[in-house]
């Protein structure tokens, strides 16, 4: 018995509304104007098995309208993934349910990709799609052969990023890219029209894409409009002209639909209008074995893929690859070694380079990039290639002037798998990619920001260019690793536990300016986050903190106590969050208690009590910088040991 | 003698080259490029008057592409503004110049926007156009009567930012904005066609902009171009096709010219090139005579605009907007009195509408809106007309899901003058709107962000909706105070220190969920930043400081705490920056030394230790949160008075 594609979309409908109902709380209106829609999509295109959901050539399909979240649950449950259950989507919402109000890519495996923040999906498919045109060019048809859909909303078209994402797969070329828009024209103030009078199509023309608008209430239409974005080497915008909240009478086509539950009365009446007679979360059984039946469509598929795997010369490494897993003889003990030998003074931005120029050698997964600042944050080395629209086998990304465009797309080569992306800006405009650097967090996305001129230290371009508050604010992001290296031996340090973090992102914060070279020795020291770089030789008294370029500060400081027979202790503190992850015996030593605690760091002071205490002293700034030589600016913001060590000595003698 | 605008445009190509190569450090390429463009804006379009740089109703001009900040210092200089001096150009890049690497309104009057970074300055003067037509529709032809004019780079264009800024524009119909697009086809990684493809001017016509292109070195063709722009209807995209430093004959035209001195052999090779044989910062002159004549065409124009305010009817309203000051009598005393009478239990962000259906009646210059979150940041108020392309004289923006762009829209409100801008979105989205927050605080504009949905109190949106860093990372922009209420009283009192704060922006951090309403006096308490909200009544061993939503937590905690004959007094923190403005008796009062110190906040602890101390007790969250139902999340993560209340007993027993 053939089910008809409106039923088939209805279950996904019925679902998704019955599940808002239970929560009392959710958004029917998306999932129910695009049932249709995806399930031409799930049950004709998809390519992917539920029974493998790490299929490493399946397509990906990313909701980049995440609010509609009980569409890819209504979708994954329907076409047979493990999870989510059918319970999962009863307890939608609520505490220990996979089911989150938004699709997390750490609670359920078929979603590729944490989406709500809007317009951060589609961006992160741009990745997705970025890493399988590479994948493709490095290991062949055999092996990567897959695309990447998208459902999107006029959220994700409106948002700045989508500027950027699309700008970003046009000059790519990223034609295996297909996007399917919610066009319901209703956003939660009220109509488009309210905000936007934009030919959304003459957008994406301009920036080369291929685009055409179907009824996404007609599954032949909608499967015309795929057929023929499958057809055009361009990424695609397909227009589907949907009513949000479709079958529910009273309600649909208006915003009253986008984000509550429909009511237990218009639930009835879209029962009704759908002729939807199954109780909540009762589905025909039918209707779910033709689902089931979709859901089995590329199991072949997959099975001469698995065939084709086992017979390739490539399979160990497009295996270790795509496991995430480095090579087991990675290491920078031999480059550290050198600069042991033959101490360099680098800025660390330049010593970020150093140790890449080894990195990029030893792992070919590295994809590295800069938003169009190259030169100077030291992200490119000898022989990268460009990755572009004629040649995806190159591993250096020039992602424009696209901060937020390049983190999500980081974001998405990361998830892909089979590569490591690293990219670089100016860690003030950290600001500009602050949304994706959280996604990457929250995702576990193995992700490598390098945010180069860290501090007033990279002196005349002024307060607008200067990051004061940056380094604390990316502290406070969970799961994010901010490591703020003060030479090369640190730096290189500091990129071997970026890279060897699978479960989450790292960002560099390196300066512009030369730094000397503290470390007398290997052993990776920043792995616990802190560590006493120097001890008092006189009797310890004071203990002073720094990080980064303030380190090199602390050490001269600690010089003239210790002139004035006050023992000073140095300790480099690279990783808060490494740091505080050590037991407490670890910590207690490297900051005693009974000695006065002192931090340097060339930002603002507030979080340092957490180190040195309320009764310590902090250098830094709390407000803006300035526009003038870097040496003049920490004169001028008092960071230099001739003005900090008489405070010191001062507060001791108190 | 009359002077040829190349002659004219080279003293622009000197003045940039010199004054870069006596810093040694600067970009001479753009302020080399454009300096054509410029000269043609300035000596015969521009409406202003050096004499007067405040002068309400001049064009506003804002250079977007702020690196190229000499061409805006040479312009003032050379158009008659007494700031900057030729004096402060020699000292360009260094401390204590007001000419700093990039353009800062508050160093200079002249200078209409902070920019630099890249986008905002062209977003910023969609908020200056905005409030022109917004002024011209309540004031009419005869006070508000002006053009806002941009110079952008292609960085400007390829952000995110451009396509909210772009988006909104077009949709408003701001037909008196002309954006001059420095069109040179270089970046600093290379050409252009390393990272884009776009057609740009398509883009634009796809969003209802009128676009033209111009030979930017001709300055008839330039005159041409903006000739047609000023007849259109829409606003406006000239495309300048520029050499980047063009006259520096071995450099210009690439990449190398961008962001780094010519060295002097270049610069002496352009002299040559030029025909400009006058040594560094001298200038001919017929030349300086020249520009000051063009300094000098509208004088006559405001002259007769003095005329017209003298004899108008507004001229005590209009001048009072302009200047930025508050009615004498505004005060929201009555509005707290019939709170004080009739307490109200209802969220921050519904008592924050609550305030402002007052604060709308009472100032007419407000203009309120939401990045399409109205009706969940509850910015709207009765009789609010919309503000949009068929009324300028509405007061509600419907900002679209632009958070970004809206904020850079609300500096350029504040900056324009004459009108104050509020407007909302989810706390956790403020890192979209990040860059544009910091932008506010180092402009000192009056914005106010009204961001609701503030903790893990919105329940099952889940983390993506989530803030968890967000109020900690905020309060660490220099000059932006961050305020979080925790009843309708302390919301009515952040308003009132929001509205009469003109120097920063502030930023109104509010619950989803209701709140009772704690408070039983007036005063504006909230204006110390802290206070002590209730006082031990058996022997004080407890102080509890929290913020906003979690203050009933604490107050509930102090409760359980005096019941076991624990003194425990209750700390309101709304705003930190406030508090740590009070002295230190104040402070010491507060926060007593002597007693144990507890916080309570919703997110990050990281930062807390600066009130409590090390040893003190710090409940909160430090990873992401999660999807449920907000009473069961603050379960979870232990912020309840029965989990929190046992933990303090057990912190004094030790």
């Amino acid at each position: 018995m053939t089910v008809a594609p409106a039923q088939l979309a209805n279950a996904v409908r019925a679902l998704s509304m019955d599940a808002v109902q239970a929560a009392n709380s959710g958004h029917p209106g998306m999932p129910m104007g695009m049932a249709d829609v995806a399930t031409t999509l799930f049950t004709h295109y998809l390519r992917h098995d539920p029974t493998d959901p790490k299929w490493a050539d399946r397509d990906r399909f990313v909701l980049s309208a995440g609010h509609g979240s009980m569409l890819i649950y209504s979708l994954l449950h329907l076409t047979g993934y493990a999870s989510p259950t059918l319970d999962d989507i009863r307890r939608f919402r609520q505490l220990g349910s996979p089911c989150a109000g938004h699709p997390e890519n750490f609670e359920i495996p078929g979603v590729e990709a944490t989406t709500g923040p809007l317009g951060s999906g589609f961006a992160t498919a741009v990745g997705m799609a970025i890493a399988e045109r590479h994948l493709n060019a490095t290991y062949g048809d055999d092996l990567v052969d897959h695309r990447t859909w998208v459902i999107a909303g006029d959220g994700c078209l409106m948002e700045g990023i989508n500027h950027e994402a699309v700008g970003l797969a046009g000059h790519l070329k990223l034609g295996r890219l297909i996007v399917l828009w919610d066009d319901n024209r209703i956003t939660i103030d009220g109509p488009t029209s309210l905000s936007t009078s934009e030919d959304v199509k003459g957008r994406y023309d301009a920036s080369g894409w291929h685009t055409v608008s179907c009824d996404g209430h007609d599954a032949t239409d909608v499967a015309r409009a795929i057929e023929e974005a499958l057809a055009d080497p361009r990424p695609s915008l397909i227009a589907c002209r949907t009513v949000i909240g479709f079958g529910a009478p009273n309600k649909q086509g208006t915003h009253s639909v986008h984000g509550s539950p429909l009511g237990a009365e218009e639930v009835a009446a879209t029962r009704q209008v759908l002729q939807w007679m199954n109780p909540a979360f009762d589905l025909p059984e039918a209707v779910t074995e033709a689902w089931a039946h979709a859901g089995q469509r590329s199991a072949e598929d997959r099975k001469a893929w698995d065939a084709r795997l086992e017979k390739s010369l490539d399979k160990g490494e497009f295996t270790r690859r795509m496991a995430g897993e480095l090579p087991a003889d990675f290491s920078l003990d031999g480059y550290i070694a050198g600069l042991l030998a033959e101490p360099k003074k680098v800025a660390t931005r330049v010593a970020s380079q150093m140790a890449l120029e080894a990195i990029n050698v030893a792992l070919p997964e590295t994809i590295g990039g800069s938003a169009d600042l190259t030169p100077s944050n030291n992200t490119n080395t000898k022989g990268l290639k460009p990755l572009d629209g004629s040649d995806y086998a190159g591993r250096y990304v020039h992602y424009g002037i696209r901060e937020f465009g390049m983190g999500c797309a980081m974001n998405g080569l990361a998830l892909h798998g089979g590569v490591i992306p690293y990219g670089g800006t100016f860690l003030v405009f950290s600001d500009y990619a602050r949304p994706a650097i959280r996604l990457s967090a929250l995702q576990e996305a193995r992700v490598v920001y390098v945010m180069t001129h860290d501090s007033i230290g990279l002196g005349e371009d002024g307060p607008t260019h200067q990051p004061v508050e940056h380094v604390m604010s990316l502290r406070l992001i969970p799961n994010l690793d901010v490591m703020r290296p003060c030479d090369t031996i640190e730096t290189a340090e500091c990129w071997e536990l970026a890279l060897k973090n699978d479960r989450g992102p790292s960002l560099l914060a390196l300066s512009r300016q030369n730094l000397p070279q503290v470390r007398a020795e290997g052993g990776n020291l920043s792995a616990r986050g802190g560590y006493r770089l120097r001890a008092a030789t006189a009797g310890r008294k004071v203990a002073i903190v720094a990080t980064g370029s303030e380190v090199e500060i602390a050490l001269a400081v600690a010089d003239k106590l210790e002139a004035e027979g006050i023992g000073a202790d140095v300790v480099s503190l690279p990783s808060w969050s490494r740091f505080d992850a050590q037991d407490r015996a670890y910590r207690a030593e490297v900051l005693p208690g009974d000695v006065l605690k002192v931090s340097i760091e060339a930002g603002t002071t507030i979080g340092w009590e957490r180190y040195v205490g309320i009764d310590g002293l902090r250098f830094g700034l709390d407000g803006f910088g300035a526009s003038a030589p870097a040496p003049d600016l920490y004169k001028h913001f008092g960071l230099t040991a001739d003005q900090i060590a008489p405070q010191i000595i001062a507060a001791l003698s108190n």
